[in-house]
């Protein structure tokens, strides 16, 4: 069999790890299986060097920050092949322009145009390990580009894709995908498997257990993998195509948002323009809510945004006040989204009901309350999320 | 005018020194020249990068220590053009691969067979100063390479001669050449300039200011370059095909050596034997004295070895024992090589009796002395290298 391995930050961080990478190398190798193994950055490696080039300038030029960045995958690549080699298994690492993960010219959030595998399949013919960078690889111009937050996992699927391998694996620091944090619902179990769309749901809505981006290449792909730790030794959670039947999958809590209200906001047009200019800036709204004179007999128009983009969507709202024509600005801040996921959420009544039922138990009335196809979610105060995140889950799931 | 420009890792340790070097940078673009910029790596990386590597293994593979190794020279380029581009002076760095620096295949030690200037000069015609990491190169596999000690220097001068560059600067943390380490000998002077042998000579015999492996290339390639600091502004030394008139150059110290004495080998061939065994080691040998019948009437070759690499060689006749056929070793440790260069050497007579003279003068009597067409050496204890380094200089150098 052909297979792909993913090894995250946190299972390259220290010697000890490497070599438990590489045991794991080794023992699929022995299998009579071909390894190519995908690598992140040691630990908190590319927060560093982030920090180094800010230290330097707040903006630094995306294209070299990239040739920077990119330094840390190729150095946990180096001393995990140093550590196989060491033990007698023979392997090869290559950066992203040597394993020809080819990228369209983005720096910093490239994506993977194609992988040209022709490199990767001579080594593996030699009886090499191979061992790839993640997080880059190079453009039309030859320069390395980096592909963003969860970029390691991205080349694992591609790989995976490109190379029409047998199975995916990616080790990382969980040992697979939970009803809800393990750490903070200690009735949270773990799914043996979870679909691509539902999985999508739960990491755009907080989980961290893998990069929404990865999972929709993923899907798109048709690509099967596996979440799993490179401690435990156990089975993880397969993520494919999969009906789940009418259940939910998860409770997650994203306890990174902020409420943005604007306020005197009565056109369409102004909405509109609003939104293009948050469409135009990147910035991730999830929840949006319209009221019409709803705020001392004015239009409101309110959203959710990560925390920590707040300030400067406030400051570009400011920026273009005449423009939208609105009164002013009002900011909650410090509040979780806590989501429902999972394909039975189409009863939505019934989940909504039982939802706020457990939170009304504690003393929670949330403000703000969204649905989708497949999930629910509900803004609290940040302070009372673990609390209402046991609730949800002994509440919804079994 | 085209200037290439060397900043050693003492250059580029701190953001600080960074910043130094680009307003060097600076300066000279905005005097209208075209500016390419081979960088170290910071500080100490490349030691802490081996120690990393061998923290796995005492012998890690030599392809995935180039990759690891690599990194350090990576780092120090995007830096320094994040810093250019802060400063808003267009800059791209270019890691060998890109750089077009082609390498023989000897993985921790290659050599540079041909530069491909294409990308370098597309960069400048854009007019940006283009960054290039030193050191490293890529061979006909594709795969990185490091260019062994002085790496960076050798990147420099293979450039200036494949760019036909109209001069280059190679910065580091002394300001010139001079006759003598200006730490231990008060009276040494800065050399305006110097001739690539004599600066080649005092290379081989232990002053640190550049690797013998540059200066030869330089010579070879009739590529003039000057030594500066990168903090002074002042003038350096500039290394270049001069007649230097018959004079005393430099007095030049080497603390790391030790002479090993091969006793009881009498045969012509059992001579031959250890210097082939030792060659095809890359053992640097320098002096090597053959007296037969010397040593209880056994006949003894002495010879100099790094001191550092004393154990190793030791261990290596050891083995041989049999094969070159001698009676046993003794091996004289914590000894200084001083040596005093230049084309005046030619009188060797005179200058020699005016060292021994200035020896005897501080009670040393050297057991060993060796000369060359231009340089003549004496091997003393260790702990009287400074005081004797001194004496010299004065008795030779006004």
């Amino acid at each position: 069999m052909l297979i792909v391995m993913k090894f995250g930050g946190s299972s390259l961080e220290t010697n000890e790890k490497i070599g438990n990478a590489a045991k794991i190398i080794e023992d699929s190798k022995l299998q009579g299986n071909d390894i190519v193994a995908v690598v992140s950055a040691q630990g908190k490696t590319t927060d560093e060097l982030i920090k180094k080039a800010e230290s330097i300038t707040a903006l630094p030029s995306p294209r070299e920050s990239d040739v920077l960045l990119s330094t840390g995958e190729q150095v946990s690549m180096s001393l995990l092949a140093i550590k196989l080699n060491s033990a007698g298994c023979r392997a090869v690492s290559l950066c992203g322009w040597q394993a020809g993960i080819h990228t369209d010219e983005r720096f910093g959030n490239a994506n993977i145009t194609h992988v040209d595998t022709k490199r990767i399949r001579e080594e593996l013919e030699k009886g090499n390990v191979v061992i790839i960078a993640g997080f880059q690889g190079i453009n039309n111009d030859n320069d390395i580009t980096t592909l963003g937050r969860g970029g390691s996992d991205t080349t694992a699927i591609a790989l995976t894709a490109a190379l029409k391998a047998d199975a995916c694996f990616i080790y990382t620091d969980v040992n697979g995908v939970y009803t809800a944090d393990p750490r903070v619902v200690e009735q949270a179990r773990k799914h043996c498997d979870i679909s691509y769309d539902e999985l999508l749901e739960m990491s755009t809505l907080g989980a961290k257990v893998l990069h929404n981006r990865s999972v929709l290449m993923a899907k798109r792909s048709g690509v099967e993998f596996e979440v799993l730790s490179s401690f435990d030794g156990q089975r993880g959670t397969l993520v494919h195509d999969f009906a789940q039947g009418k259940y939910i999958s998860g409770i997650v809590c994203d306890d990174n948002v902020a409420m943005i209200n604007v306020i005197g906001i009565d056109s369409g047009e102004a909405t509109c323009e609003l939104f293009s200019l948050l469409a135009k800036n990147r910035i991730q709204v999830d929840i949006i809510i319209r009221s019409p004179r709803s705020f001392d007999g004015l239009g409101v128009v309110s959203f959710s945004v990560p925390a920590n983009t707040a300030k400067s969507v406030i400051w570009m709202l400011n920026e273009k006040e005449t423009v939208i024509g609105y009164d002013r600005l009002y900011v909650e801040e410090d509040l979780a989204k806590i989501s429902a996921v999972g394909s039975g959420i189409a009863d939505s009544c019934i989940v909504a009901s039982k939802m706020l039922n457990a939170l009304n138990e504690i003393g929670l009335e949330p403000k703000y309350i969204t649905t989708g196809e497949i999930r629910i979610s509900v803004i609290i105060p940040k302070t009372k999320a673990a609390e209402a995140e046991k609730a949800i889950h002994s509440a919804l799931i079994r």
